[in-house]
């Protein structure tokens, strides 16, 4: 096991009717709020008039920055952080799911310094402080309700690019999982495909292997999130399923997962961030269109490793009909790959760059555009030739 | 799932060379810190002269409060409270176990009040501010250095009492697995089983069954103290056997495997703790006598949810021998028991109240002790015959 440091501040306030207390909780930390959302959903549903009510009743004032939206942008940012300034906010409310939250942080960061908050992705400029942050949660898939990360698109360079510091833990999340009975069946699928590639980067590129609690840990959360989200999709109010998936997907990128496993990567998310930026598909969608090419280079390079999570995933007479005397590594590989793609396909999410209407001719440019994310995230191993290798293997 | 909130603040600095920011560390949180340890054995291995330096380095004065034991004493918490009140200590180190670990945290919760701190554990008295606790882990075991919990033993009135509140938490904790090398294999092999008990605890009496994402953590962590705890009974010194020795059982107890469980239970902590408070023996080999007892009174009430465990712990072959058409879960949860009480055997830990050289005619007697604590805990349903006929089993 590596040398670590984990501390995961973020309070969780987990369950039914939680959402009431976003009020009390808002109130110890600032009394002006500003409200980030997305689109009109949480209108229709009524939390919007619930989070607003209880703010009401614990008399913090409320400015709104609704509009942000999958795949969030820059420059909607930009403009939370001009009204963040000019309103004097002095704490941040995010309702919704990954990019609402990440769009929070990014107002969070940027209002307390003068340059612009792209400085931060770049590498340009490092944060010495935010704003508080909380959240509602209303989609199981990201984590950021309970990490110190955040991802934004900059549509002008075409750039979908994330940064992590430790200031960006949200004091407080509230994930009450009647919420996300609402969640369409795609969106489910794609936060539980989220879920998964989280906890895949990690298994996948850890730099040490002698970490059996973690894997432990991954292996059970990728079941949670298969069996999980299949729940939701025959049943999209039934509560354990919901309840099960949205802790899965918390507990997928909180930061135990990585602790101990030293240098990590991010390939799959480094692919997929190219396809978001280049063709706007949903993060969820891209990644169970990346996952199996990735892997698929990958189990040439250690088969063992996806064979061990092929050990704890696959059903036990699979498992029989594989293992037989000799222990067949690269066997077992295919058969986990093939059983990943499988139940991508299962739940409906896409597992080629056609079904996501992106023609094969596209393959260089997404290289391209992803290389300039391999070299910000350091993934110096990822050469033009080796991303566009992974790419045909999801054609 | 049950609602729940998790807020879980400690600071974990793990790995190698890690102790020397101890210094660092308390220096951020007062200048004048009592060193609360146990017995000599960290001034033979050097551990004492390590973080004196780095403390006077860092420019903290340092109060001592050494001989804290194995199920530490009131008495001994009375002492330091007092010197605490006396040398105006601001922040509490401590380096050694869980019994060190407690006692630094009935200190710091002590040390801010008037009134006698047993009112704590008694409940007569509530928590309301603490100094702020560090500590320096030497046995992987009680899980304290990541929770807000404590136990402490009244002599005078044979009681031994748990405890838990939000401001107990340690700020930081330092995990150093090679402080752990000179680990006698006794203790390496109690410590395990402590863990395991913590999860078992969790993992038996959850209100909610609808856990799958903590039920397979927890699987998880079981399965790896125990591999973890063998290669450190093979090699003392064997640094991956070590680390996840240590970080499995700091994960045991840090409120994540409880999370979402509703209401539980610590039956058998309740029991040992009267073996302990009357015999004064190691808090895991009482739990290693108690666990198979308590496991096959609870087979007549649950059967199914040990032989969960046993789906996940088992090997293969007797899965299969086991199983066959017809799903036998009393069978498999007999098994499962025979499985955990052999290992504890070839760990060395008792499996019997005889090895503890406890005579069969105490039984009443510990039953009517663990009654006392029952009552403190709310554990209405252990009835003195119920107590009884659990430590029958145990004979």
């Amino acid at each position: 096991m590596q040398n670590f440091v984990f501390h995961n501040p973020t309070k969780i306030i987990f369950g039914r009717k939680t959402v009431p207390s976003v009020g009390s909780e808002t109130a110890a930390l600032g009394q002006k709020a500003m409200l980030v959302y997305g689109q009109s959903s949480i209108k229709t549903s009524g939390l919007y008039e619930q989070v607003m009510n209880s703010l009401a009743e614990a008399g913090v004032t409320v400015v709104e920055h609704g509009g942000a939206r999958s795949n969030p942008l820059l420059d909607h940012v930009r403009q939370g952080i001009a009204k963040a300034k000019q309103e004097k906010v002095d704490v941040l409310i995010a309702v919704g799911g990954g990019s609402v939250i990440d769009t929070a942080k990014a107002i969070a960061a940027g209002s307390v310094v003068e340059h612009d908050v792209w400085k931060f992705f770049i590498g340009k400029k490092s944060i010495k402080a935010a704003l508080p942050v909380v959240t509602v949660l209303t989609l199981a898939a990201a984590g950021s309700e309970m990490n110190s990360g955040m991802v934004i698109t900059n549509q002008e360079t075409q750039e979908k690019f994330g940064f992590g510091h430790r200031l960006l833990y949200p004091k407080v999340s509230l994930l009450d999982p009647e919420v996300t009975f609402t969640v369409p069946p795609d969106y489910t699928a794609y936060g539980a495909v989220d879920a998964i590639a989280h906890v895949l980067e990690f298994y996948m590129t850890t730099e040490d292997a002698d970490t059996p609690v973690q894997a432990r840990l991954m292996e059970g959360l990728i079941q949670n999130a298969m069996a999980s989200c299949e729940r939701c999709l025959v049943d999209p109010r039934d509560y354990g399923g919901r309840a099960n998936l949205m802790w899965t997907a918390t507990l997928a990128l909180n930061g135990l997962t990585g602790a101990g496993l030293g240098r990590v990567g991010f390939p799959m998310h480094m692919i997929e961030h190219a396809l978001s930026a280049l063709y706007d598909v949903p993060h969820g969608a891209g990644l169970s269109v990346v996952m199996p090419g990735w892997l698929q280079w990958y189990k040439e390079q250690d088969a063992a490793r996806i064979a061990q999570l092929g050990r704890a995933l696959l059903p036990l007479n699979t498992l029989e009909e594989i293992q037989g005397p000799q222990r067949n590594d690269l066997a077992l590989a295919e058969r986990t790959i093939d059983f990943l793609r499988a139940w991508f396909s299962k739940v409906n999410s896409p597992v080629t760059l056609a079904e996501l209407d992106i023609p094969t001719e596209d393959i260089p440019r997404i290289a391209d555009n992803a290389l300039g994310l391999a070299k910000v995230w350091r993934l110096d191993q990822y050469t033009p030739e080796i991303i566009r290798d992974i790419l045909q293997r999801c054609v």
